[in-house]
């Protein structure tokens, strides 16, 4: 015979509601009670069923993450950090790839809203407007874009964007592109606002562009020819793409113009030169997006992570 | 008043269910009758409704995509051909991970097989006989793995691999290292088999090897002492780990060692050296796959894509 939520509930002396909190809100089980409950549910071969536990919870355990292009490098490390820290928790992540198109967001949200218990909403391109009408039918974390009263995970966005003037301005660099991201980007307009807050600088903005190395590519003439010796770049496929491009023009990077990216994606590491880019904290943020997802406290939390300058090969001294 | 199906029937001068198989099953309507459909549709502003469409199909219009590895950017462009054709045809996708295990495989299917229409399976790592198993729940395309009566993408990895082998044997290697993936995979099994029918090699098989960059760099120190001059990784990212551990004791690539992967991933054409490597169609793949899937006839369909070397800078004379 199959053994019950009771067997486990008798052999460790505890009350049926903790074995079944156990496994459905772990988080909310005191850590020496859960040890014993779960050691004592594999002692006894007990296997909590998933579907049985949906139709009395009304759950679903199944929570779905969307990002703008699965094909960034910058998005699976968020995934599977994320994932990983729902399977702690016995729940899945399903994601979806928007294709940095907002009508396939609300789509996908919508068809997210009937099948999960909540949604990571990562880089949306929707309005703010749009996301909290959608927040009626499904609960959401957002990642990098911030609304009143809705929980998020932030990355400090502007404090990268000063560290990595500061760097161009310190090699000597007054003249400086600044590449933004596609409309709708929170990130892009954090860079933006800090760029124009930095005193002493020569800013020309460009965009909005497309978020990937194509975008990057196409951007490359109008920044040659702007008379710009520094870059920062929405991010790193973005300042790849560019110093593809100017490289094809014959015009040296960080000889002629110095490029900083934003993320820290593996690529960025491998080519030639290596990237110069703020570190963006993406694993960290998937982890702790699932933990206020599942948290039914703290409706409105708001974290901000840290990022950080990383100095590579592709800036150098301004060649005035 | 909200324009019905009927209204756009009465206005191409079709049956109901001709407008309707045209949102539902479009491969199923000849394309003149399809396109005087859609156009009407669109001139009236007819929207079909998903929910509702699911009640009287029975349809989800939803599509699970199971990966071992969405950090490795070969899954993300297969992802992405496979979500666009789906998306022409009215279905979303949604992607799941399994982080290599074969019961968080199983588990990701099971909770699939409730919510979606069709599963899309690449590179499984479970048994052919519990993948059997569960098909009795939810149809399946597979991609890279062969079961009898299943409908398969296979890429001919056979070729891909006497391709390589034939480079290097070319170019004066004789003792060759074969590093193989993880213990279930196809793949691997057919890189093996290839290989080992190869004449006038001298081969040293080592594995399973984790098929991500840390399990290249992890075989480095067998591969330098087995006295193997030439190396077929099982994908890019393990060749790219093994270059890197080989560069860290100062073994040079391709000077000391060839080395040759499986994928053409972008982190492989910004390298040093860029990676020689057989180029998987992993696009042309997630597209077939969706379009087997959304079939009903052809059940056992399998398709055979082909694959081709492209020989970069990681690969030289032998230096014997």
């Amino acid at each position: 015979m199959a053994t019950t939520i009771k067997d486990v509930a008798r052999a460790c002396g505890v009350h049926v509601s903790t074995v079944s909190r156990t496994f459905s809100a772990p988080h909310l089980v005191n850590p020496a009670t859960r040890n014993r409950v779960l050691a004592a549910a594999e002692d006894l071969g007990y296997r909590p069923n998933r579907a049985a536990r949906a139709l009395t919870t009304g759950r679903t355990f199944n929570l779905g993450l969307i990002v703008a292009d699965i094909a960034n490098p910058f998005f699976p490390s968020l995934i599977k950090a994320a994932q990983a820290q729902a399977r702690g928790r016995d729940y899945h992540v399903f994601v979806a790839d928007t294709d940095e198109d907002p009508r396939v967001e609300e789509e996908l949200i919508r068809t997210f809203a009937k099948q999960v218990d909540g949604v990571l909403l990562c880089s949306p391109r929707l309005s703010n407007r749009m996301i909290e009408r959608l927040a009626e039918d499904v609960p959401f974390v957002l990642v990098n874009r911030r609304i009143k009263g809705m929980p998020a995970v932030l990355m400090d966005v502007g404090k990268g964007a000063r560290l990595a003037l500061e760097h161009l301005a310190g090699l000597g660099h007054r003249r400086i592109a600044l590449l933004s991201g596609p409309p709708g980007s929170w990130t892009s307009n954090e860079m933006q606002a800090a760029a124009a807050e930095m005193p002493g600088l020569d800013l020309v903005f460009f965009g909005p562009n497309q978020p990937t190395e194509s975008g990057g590519r196409a951007v490359a003439p109008e920044v040659a020819a702007c008379g710009a010796t520094g870059v920062l770049a929405y991010n790193d496929l973005v300042a790849l793409g560019l110093i593809e491009g100017l490289t094809a023009m014959e015009i040296g990077v960080p000889d002629r113009i110095s490029v900083i990216g934003f993320d820290d994606i593996l690529p960025g590491r491998l080519g030639r030169p290596k990237l110069t880019t703020v570190a963006m904290p993406a694993a960290t943020a998937g982890r702790m997006a699932v933990d206020l997802l599942l948290q039914s406290e703290g409706e409105g939390a708001v974290i901000t992570l840290d990022t950080d300058l990383i100095v590579r090969e592709s800036t150098g001294r301004a060649n005035t």
